[in-house]
């Protein structure tokens, strides 16, 4: 397992402080910043707490959750950016929750979406915020490897046991995680009608999973591609143990080096990586991979209104994502005159999806813990919370696009091939 | 049953005139300029004939179909503006076709298609060059009345029983019109969760058959908009036949003037009409007309990339009409933070749904000429050929679009609902 040093997780600079000057007294000064804070978020209705242990806000009734600022630093903080200052000082331990993280970032989202100064239309260049410039060849390499090179042992302890990484799909909510995992895949392959012997570009393959069930399930050969080097190790390993390694190619590289022409492009969870700067570029990518009659994929994060993520996002978890609109993902397909034919949104299947990842989080935070340390986890626990609470308010989407080339008349008639009994391996 | 008038139907003026010079000789600048035509619109394979008899081009080995150019008039007229003339000049019998007028336009567009000149890019303005100015209030009545209030006697030829003149939806490739049109009446219901004692607004409601069948089959009470006269006497007149006036309301009026709050927003072969300048009114008027966990649903005709229609087919037959591109119709949604659920392409349906149109105008041909005369029966074959060609080569998509609110959690979990036993009445 690599554990990150300072340069490639710049989170651990943030949490060699501790808490500062504890002991000093409220004053009427810190009341009023509290309320001011409230106030520029839309006054959430949380139960303010203060390094003394006073209440200087009650969050009114019945407060869906409360927080404790453990120092007058923390408070400042909070007023001066809170979008990165939250993140950093409730990882450093100098903010606490009350009453669930969950509930907290659900209850405050909702209130700054009810407020003017976060009621935005569209921001034509939000993506920009997000440091696009990154995502050329060697800035994406920086930006994927700071996140998902972080240890193959620690996403083990909370991702399924296939090792994916992205929206899971519940036939039934009460579903596992394991089944909700192999249905979404299954459910990619019937999108892509993949038929034994035919061949599939996978565009950002993760740990391999999906490449793994097509080469099984669908009898088709993939060529899979990422840039994260502990994955793709992961993957080969995987693939080799499981007898698949003769239909596998797993090539450590970037999705502008794709070569060859495939009956299926699939990209699951990687647009949010590419920066819509880059989206023309993918375009011409998949048009010179895709068959006369191939279809394509592409899975990924999305949301309503082009909205920059949070820099504390940005800079502690993941540098150079952005989930793209509907209107932006078409600069992928529009310029090539991609034809698009089916799209779903799973939003609500992602919340749950990062439900069960933290809860499986939680279970293992011991662990977790010995690994890296508590300003880590307790990052990662404000990250995945996020996730839940962003897909459960319906301020990000899950957006699946099935397209093909426009001439292509051998495109499903009906959606009966997404339903009924597996496709044969 | 209205007959128009020169004013609201403009093709009526270029059909005076009959054919001219034809028994002039064919020359070298003739067969000169049929090349230059053939070439212009990238080399189609078209055996070409003038006035007097004489093939000035082969078309190849196997030409798809052939032209029969009656006069030099019409010729000279194809080089200088083949986008309005070709279908004028058709319509007034000075070219015929031989061979079949949907192979030919199929093959004419396949030629444009791969021909540099035509390989244009998204054009930002394309819907501009459609008049959308004209789609203001007073404007788009003349739009509408110009091609919906020519005669109900007219399209009860060649639609349907129920009268619906958008995309069917054909489970079975085999399917009769009558069912395929049902079938898409159930598919709107089922997509938007229609449940009895529901309220639904339809927006541009045709003859009135969608609502028709939502208050008969699912029990939901409807307001149904339409600015087409003709449309709504029908309607009212067929509701209260079937004893659904007490559910119905049929209205004469604008979408901009939509009151009230509904469970669903329909709005079937209306965003062709509104125009891209005013799609962003469209959406506010839906913010105002949905409740907080209603379903909403655009069905349109659409293309892959920003691309003005015919000049012939703005003028001659739908002034003021645009299909729009997935990102233009974002347009309506984004800036409300509406949130896509669900895309489906119903393009090869489209086609089929035409080559039923345009097989029962045929059958009903000489009833049409009584109606009106041979040039609005041939405007109108090569007008619903072109519609059956656009769609099979895949120049035109028809784009489901199903939306909620942001923050409905009441969105269906699976798409369990769209298949499976009736909804109940």
């Amino acid at each position: 397992m690599n554990v990150p040093n300072a340069s490639t997780f710049s989170l651990q600079f943030r949490c060699k402080k501790g808490v500062e000057n504890s002991n000093s007294r409220v004053s009427a000064i810190d009341a009023w910043m509290v309320r001011t804070f409230l106030k520029s978020i839309g006054d959430p209705g949380l139960r303010v707490t203060l390094w003394d242990g006073k209440e200087v806000a009650s969050g009114g009734a019945a407060p869906a959750a409360g927080l404790l600022i453990r120092d007058r630093g923390a408070l400042r903080r909070l007023l001066v950016n809170p979008f990165l200052n939250f993140g950093d000082d409730y990882s450093a331990g100098r903010i606490e929750i009350e009453g669930g993280l969950v509930a907290l970032l659900e209850t405050v989202y909702q209130a700054m979406a009810r407020t003017d100064g976060f009621k935005k239309d569209s921001d034509p260049a939000a993506f920009r915020r997000n440091q696009p410039k990154l995502n050329s060849l060697s800035g994406s390499r920086d930006n994927i490897h700071h996140h998902y090179d972080i240890g193959n042992d620690f996403y083990q302890l909370w991702l399924d046991e296939e090792m994916l990484y992205t929206c899971a799909y519940f036939p039934d909510k009460l579903a596992t995680l394991e089944d909700a995992q192999i249905a979404k895949m299954d459910l990619v392959c019937r999108k892509l009608r993949l038929q034994a012997g035919q061949t599939v570009v996978d565009a950002g393959c993760g740990w391999g999973a999906l490449a793994r069930y097509m080469a099984r399930r669908y009898g088709v050969t993939v060529r899979a591609y990422n840039i994260s080097h502990e994955q793709i190790v992961y993957a080969r390993q995987r693939a080799e143990i499981e007898g698949l390694a003769g239909q596998i190619e797993y090539i450590e590289d970037d999705y502008r080096n794709i070569s060859g022409r495939y009956d299926a492009f699939a990209a699951v969870g990687m647009l949010e990586h590419v920066g819509p700067d880059h989206y023309q570029e993918l375009g011409r990518v998949i048009d010179r991979s895709l068959t006369e009659h191939g279809l394509g994929l592409i899975h990924t994060i999305g949301q309503n209104r082009a909205t920059p993520m949070s820099p504390w996002f940005l800079k502690r978890i993941f540098p150079g994502s952005y989930p793209p609109t509907l209107s932006e993902m078409m600069n992928v397909l529009e310029p090539l005159d991609f034809t698009v034919l089916d799209v779903e949104n799973l939003r609500l299947h992602y919340a749950k999806t990062c439900e069960h990842w933290l809860w499986r989080f939680e279970k293992n935070v011991n662990r977790i813990q010995e690994m890296f340390d508590e300003c880590f986890v307790r990052a990662w626990r404000l990250y995945l919370s996020g996730c839940v609470a962003n897909f459960s308010i319906g301020a990000l989407q899950l957006f699946q696009v099935v397209f093909s080339r426009p001439t292509n008349n051998r495109i499903p008639w009906t959606r009966s091939h997404l339903t009924g009994p597996a496709g044969e391996p």
